[in-house]
């Protein structure tokens, strides 16, 4: 029998540890208690949003009200991009956001979200849970007094649209791109200009050609965009973003000041909230990515010499990365040797039973 | 925004709506409750016991001790393939089991568990919650007692340990072999003499010649059988477990005398300890198939000619059932147009980086 405790086995121990723990749980196990949640997301990302939503809703639900959360969409309270810190200073308890948006302030971040050639859902997953995800990211996080919580994944994203075919990696070179953080600078290694454009500002930018590309999430969030009108080449696969997991953002203080059980619940409900995001994505994408291409879209693949240039220079800036930076290395190598152990073992049965009904489901419809 | 609550989003909406549950909520929110749970796995399936033990842990600390459920292992107070006999009639509260057991009762169980050439993991989760699966299985499930809620799932299982090569659907003729229930009602139109062995007999059934083939689950389970002394070659992929969910069912009488605050906790309980299950193989497949291999399995895939004719006939047979019986082809519409809308979006962004990936760790390795 292995009853571990499922708070220490996820990697809440070091933080529990405290002094400040035990005399709230003492006093009252189910204290009435009103916490303020932001977001970088709204209601214009529904798989995002109702995500949060739904945590709310079941750590509401579970205390019969007591322990109460107020959700606000991005820019309510909190700037969208600005999740880490208003959740590191106590602006808020807590906060849904991507923590590869903190890039600038630590690359190592994007472990927690998203790097070039990283693990898919699934293997995030297993290294967030099974693996020593969960404990490298409260490591990285603690200085930032933040407890940060898996909190679902959007799967593979696309690449993004594009205005003209990218054929070869030449075609990427001068290419002014809407994109960020570790891909923007392994894609602005191999020519691209990476910008920053705020979601509204991406349909008119790409109009006016003072944008070439955008890469954005995958058909169910892209279709709101109306881009197929104006950049019409929707390439995949996002190599950058082979998955993309989502945080919640729990500030330290706050946490640990939470009787054992409402600390507990939380956890219960980040990892039993996350999944709905992905399930949303895998559910509706299909039928989005038929309208746009019924609207216009041209869905074109990366050829594999774009694919082997990329993978080149995301390595190369991993090892740029590793030598400066001691965390980022000890995460980098715990992560990479995960995938590269596991990745051999999705092709055996996985790979194969889902290249086989691809091939099936094409014969009958 | 979209605050539907998440109870009936999920399909409790019917349950729930019952005379019997308001009472227990308003005389008291938090009452000492004490349940029994069985289970159709033991401590020597790690990946499947410690899934419903982090479920009971998640439901007493959350409750601060209050809502407290005693787990069993299968065979303890209730036979492994008894669950839903259990549980329908009150022998427990609740119970860990996969639905396809009770094929013999029902075959349209099968579709809360796994289908030949039935939806992958990721498919399966999303059809349970965003999709109709939730909701149908409730419906399947309600003259047996039960309400069933969706508790993990093993990803792709392998197709098996063979003594002999299996090279075209000939090889199959008169092959005695475990297997049960979906799977072994179309392996039987092929020719496949199915068999129902202990998992204890497994071993010197194999060795003695009276089974000539055996399917379990994957490499992580499969190891502690050492079946690669006995049937070396070892096939990818189980074509009738694309994926194989677990459930959890609860008795309907004792869920609607929960208290609202309880019958939340259970559902967000199961959604938050079920992916634990895929996260533990996901995890450990790869290093326990290679294990696998050094002591003399031969890893083999079904060729073209064999997944043809299987999926052949398990379109014949899916054909008859749906004559035969209306929910069963209720639900079989339902799973299948999923599936059918779905598939070929896994192919455009997972799929083409999966491969890529798989690759790319091959040359590094």
């Amino acid at each position: 029998m292995q009853r571990r405790s499922f708070l220490k086995k996820a990697g809440l121990g070091a933080v529990a540890g405290t002094a400040t723990l035990a005399a709230p749980a003492i006093a009252q196990d189910n204290p009435k208690i009103s916490w303020k949640m932001t977001s970088s997301y709204g209601p214009s990302l529904p798989p995002l949003f109702s995500t949060a939503q739904m945590f709310v809703k079941m750590i509401e639900e579970a205390t019969g009200g007591n322990f109460s959360i107020r959700l606000y969409p991005g820019g309510e309270i909190v700037p969208a991009f600005e999740v880490m810190d208003a959740v590191g200073d106590g602006t808020v308890e807590c906060g849904q956001t991507a923590s590869y948006y903190y890039y600038g302030k630590d690359p190592a971040f994007c472990f927690d979200t998203a790097v070039p050639f990283g693990l898919n859902a699934r293997q995030m997953f297993s290294w967030m849970y099974e693996g020593d995800g969960t404990k490298l990211m409260r490591e990285l996080f603690a200085p930032r007094n933040i407890v940060p919580f898996a909190f679902g994944n959007t799967g593979t994203q696309m690449g993004g649209w594009y205005r003209k075919e990218i054929k070869t990696p030449d075609d990427l070179k001068g290419l002014k791109m809407r994109t960020a953080g570790f891909a923007g600078e392994v894609l602005a290694r191999m020519g691209v200009i990476p910008q920053q454009v705020p979601p509204g500002d991406i349909y008119p930018s790409l109009e006016k050609g003072t944008l070439d590309a955008v890469e954005f999430v995958g058909p169910v969030d892209d279709e709101a965009l109306g881009l197929q009108k104006v950049a019409k080449y929707y390439y995949t696969p996002g190599w950058w973003e082979g998955s993309a997991q989502v945080s919640m953002y729990v500030n330290d203080k706050a946490f640990n000041d939470l009787p054992k059980q409402y600390q507990s619940l939380i956890e219960t409900a980040c990892r039993a909230a996350g999944p709905n995001l992905i399930a949303k994505y895998d559910a509706h994408n299909a039928a989005a990515l038929r309208r746009l291409i019924a609207s216009g879209a041209e869905l074109k693949r990366f050829s594999p010499e774009v694919m082997e240039a990329s993978f080149k220079a995301s390595n190369e800036l991993y090892k740029e990365f590793c030598e400066k930076d001691e965390m980022f290395k000890k995460i980098h190598d715990n992560y990479m040797a995960f995938r590269d152990e596991v990745v051999p073992w999705f092709g055996v049965a996985e790979g194969f039973y889902d290249r086989y009904l691809e091939h099936a489901v094409k014969n009958l419809t």
